[in-house]
């Protein structure tokens, strides 16, 4: 389809608007032929000059690749260091940003779920944290595997930028990313000195205002993002969320029967999108995951960075269900036992009966219409 | 693509010689454009003639239905009775062949694996009574739903007619079907009386010879079976057997622990393609299927003719593998929960200990590989 | 999907209700998983009986193929031949009814749109012709080639059955075929006595009342035309008919200009879905066909039957517009140049002019919109 | 599948391999999950600094936008203008170069084949010149829309980075973009100042080492990308060039034939990947695009920039064959009558006089086998 044609800007300006109600914002979507690294890097060239503080947590190996990512386009990077077991801690945000009375802190940036820790930074709280200081910062989020499967909300939780890629909830392929802006990201464009062009918003907005693109857009994966939105819809954003938390849940209480570890270490902060499990000291999370891939033909995540060898990483985000889960822990706890660690069997059961439960209610409805 | 033109006939030769690997044959095979019921259709109407006496079994709906189509043709049907619980009886066909001293029975029609009631017949040891009984009928069987599961060998159990179909082992939708012919069928085929035009042999063998078809063949489909060929190949038929007998040994030993009966009553007989499970007297298998659809997404088998709302069949054939199985079996436990059925958990638990055990000394080698 | 399901059952609901406006009938259309050959063998076997007379015409290589199925079945048939130029001549019908005043014959099959020849019936005067003659004969038509290319009309025009495939008009692959029915034809099935039951009409009308069908269906294919009907009440059938008669039209004017013959004799019998032209005597067409095919990589159709080698076919059906037929000309006006055929040049620029001038009135409506 | 695994690895290795006959260079290509405008931006962070001199051509309407990219982005530009007419003018590069003795022009960075005029610059006579002048500077070069269409030598002609997308001859949706890069391209990498992260060569060639990538890559297009090079690589790419050539010389010879002016103005420059053609003064392209359009259902490219409304432009790069060329040259030709330009009608006929002519030694050939 010529990408320079009306039907072509009909299509476009169909997903510009749908991906509103996803990002929960009333503003603009900017949507880039890139995978999500590229929104990363859009999201700092945009708002940001050379030498502009950043706050940033380092919650995990993204963050640290984004945190890398600043310092290479010449930020200067104030990086909160953590455990890798929980999320950017709101309490020093506040801290942090009362300290800077002179405002130098420009951005905030945070990982809103970090993948490689299964750890949900508690975004709503991070604002308040903003709002308390007084601090006029910019809040930038990375919501690549956490947009359309964990509750996310751009406007009411006033985030400045929110990154997004197309390969997580939104069940595409990779090769788009997204930055969702706000009209003070927006402004705060117009005198951001850091280079850009491929990235720049401006041509992009002004592009998309009639539903087209300053250049080549990923024609293909548009067509899959108006189907993917439109599933979205069908289900209902807020039952796609119900059903991320109904299953973390489940695979939560498997990890706990089996007397593993979750490395999430805050139950408020826990990911519904995937959950990373400790081995017990002396074992190899990535020989245990190759027991597995050969047995069972399943690819567990592995542990990324400071974590590798250390972690699994269960992944239950996008188009996932009650037996897709159900199976995935059953290759586990096959797994665990084929690889010799020490574990309790059970784990299994205990999700069924988490999952068992939770459904009743809507069986015995749907029993009675029958 | 020109279904006459050289290209295709290379298509067809390719595929019509890799078939015969798959039915163990080094005759030929046909290939219909029709679904499995149409090579029903062709394997009597080629090799018997309006009156023609056949001997068939009613071990289930399928084999009901198949002896409905031979009377509906003008065949005259000996129809052996069973409880639907087991398969065709060697030593029935034995003596009725010996009782036979005319040799009036013309053709002997069994289904291999019965897809209603999860029991294979012994076509083997079929064979050896109709030999022991020397008796020249010939041997008609349906592989609809084992060709490519279940071990079967058409030559050297001395098959006349093996009928087949795509949608099952062979991974194809439906649209595909098979008759894999002995030169003992082909000699009868010269004499055999009833009307034949579709399904006649004889222009399809000739046509088949340079790889075309004498009308419109179902081209796309014949695209993926080229497809299919390869995988099988690849993966190894014998392969492709243990794996069913895993998978299918995990089922029955899930269905035993939840104190459930399996519907198959002669172990000898079980089906490693599915597994039909009797619900107890009180309760309907139907609403039981209803519970799991709606509150897991799965649909299971349903039972058929007779055995509406008393069995629900546990499928576990074609590209499947241990992981499917066992989401397989946490929907049906869940759902046996939820329904209220008398059972005992530990069947998903059970199912897993098996598939664990099987799978340890394939894991020894691996890790000793890493 | 499960094709005993709901879902499955609102389906095939939606396509059997869809068919009847393709068809222009009120009445049932029934689904094959078969090709085209298939529903030829259905009209019949579910009409007739043993020793049933039937009046064919031998209009092309398609016909003769019937006529042979119509013998091979058991049937008596009373063929009228033709030169292969010609369609079936409702003088001669009337003729041959009237003489037979007992009634003997019990169906007239008629091809529609031979392929072989691009000669269409006129079928509306076949009709008429059997009114005229007060018979009370059956009327079977074949529209393989036809259905949703060219005019028809099952219903106006008291055709009882019309046999159709899912490769020409509906835009699908082989492997669908279809028996639209009058009550005449179902009234005449209760009694007919040819053995049948694959093609049975009384089990598919019952369980198509629910969307259902007695075996298994060719899924795929129904999801495919499910679309091709949406497509097709998209651009509106009397378009279809109208853009199909424009092609036509621009490619006989080609062919006259080439200097060349139409096969077709009676210009009110020219088929709109191919034209098949003949090659001087001398030249074969077989070799010119090659030559096209190998310099330009397009595979005309060939000559059937005792055509072999004296024409070839360009076909101008389903989902085809003017720039396709454009670029088909060209290659046979090249092909015709390169090969040596004795010609003249201009047979496209015929065609454009053709195209063009019917075109016009549109484009001036179009431009002033602009 | 997952993208840190072996077997992505395998293919990412495989592709890499393959990429290199297709740019005919023995260094390294990198894979953008882009579109062609990042692999642009690439091109220039990678080897360039704030301030960097740069001699660009504006050939037309991509390379204006490139030059902007260059301003944006902190270059200074010294753009040589053209009359959209021609290429980059060797003796202009040349005279340049010897004026800038001090050398600081640091890069060179020329379009190929521009996509909105038709021109392909002569990159050979290029790296000529700059030999001639003794100059060290870098040579870019966009291969957009001419890779795998036109002769391109990345090592023999001695460019340092060669920018190109996956839409164009290698038949890909849009989606990835590359940078085949020189030792000497490398080497200036090491010391370039503009702020890179999604862009930097290095950590991409060192992932790539393994096969694998330093972020999330375009994993479904990367299969595609495999396809691609393997017809690629059966046609053989100097019969595609040759392809591209006699189809554009028709092309050519259609337009001359109507009496349009090719926008191109020296015949050495003609681009065998698409040709622009002028409309008469008076005439606006856009309305005679839009007659096409409707009438005849084709999208001509438009004229792009200050060429908006003058030319329109015929595409015959890709998977492109003569009659899908010659279907196209009929739709211009009945779309320049229908809209009122004048011109001579024969264009086609002159396409089709050349397609034929240098089709005949293979015709001849091959009937010679026949």
């Amino acid at each position: 389809m010529d990408h320079r044609g009306p039907e072509f800007g009909r299509l476009g300006g169909e997903i510009l608007e749908g991906l509103r109600e996803v990002f929960k914002t009333s503003g603009p979507v900017i949507i880039y032929p890139a995978s999500g690294t590229g929104a990363w890097e859009a999201a700092l060239v945009n708002t940001l000059s050379p030498g502009s503080k950043v706050l940033m947590f380092e919650t995990g190996h993204f963050a640290t690749l984004w945190r890398s990512m600043a310092g290479e386009l010449g930020l200067q990077v104030d990086c909160v260091a953590t455990d890798w077991r929980r999320g950017a801690d709101p309490a020093i945000v506040e801290a942090k940003l009362r300290e800077d009375s002179g405002h130098e802190i420009q951005a905030i940036a945070v990982v809103h779920n970090e993948t490689s820790t299964g750890v949900a930074s508690r975004i709503g709280e991070i604002r308040r944290a903003i709002d308390n200081a007084g601090h006029p910062a910019l809040l930038l989020v990375d919501t690549i595997s956490s947009l359309a499967s964990i509750d996310y909300r751009h406007d009411e939780w006033g985030v400045d930028v929110t990154v997004a890629g197309s390969q997580k909830g939104l069940m595409l392929p990779p090769g788009l990313s997204f930055n969702a802006v706000s009209e003070k990201a927006i402004a705060a464009s117009k005198s951001a000195q850091l280079r850009k062009s491929y990235w720049a918003w401006e041509p992009m907005l002004n592009a998309n205002r009639n539903g087209f693109f300053p250049y080549t857009p990923g024609t293909n994966l548009l067509y899959g993002l108006r189907e993917a939105l439109l599933m979205l819809r069908e289900e209902g954003l807020e039952n796609v969320f119900a059903r991320h938390a109904r299953l973390g849940e489940a695979a939560r209480r498997a990890v706990r029967t089996w007397g593993l570890e979750i490395l999430c270490a805050n139950p408020a902060e826990y990911s519904n999108s995937l959950t990373a499990v400790r081995v017990p000291d002396g074992y190899n999370a990535d020989e245990l995951r190759k027991v597995i891939l050969e047995n069972f033909n399943m690819s567990l995540g592995n542990g990324l960075g400071r974590l590798q060898g250390k972690v699994f990483r269960i992944g239950h985000l996008g188009d996932f269900n009650e037996l897709m889960l159900a199976g995935t822990l059953c290759g586990v706890e096959m797994g665990l036992s084929l690889y010799g660690v020490p574990f309790s069997k059970g784990g299994v059961a205990a999700a069924l009966e988490h999952l068992e439960q939770t459904a009743t209610a809507q069986s015995a409805v749907t029993q009675g219409v029958a």
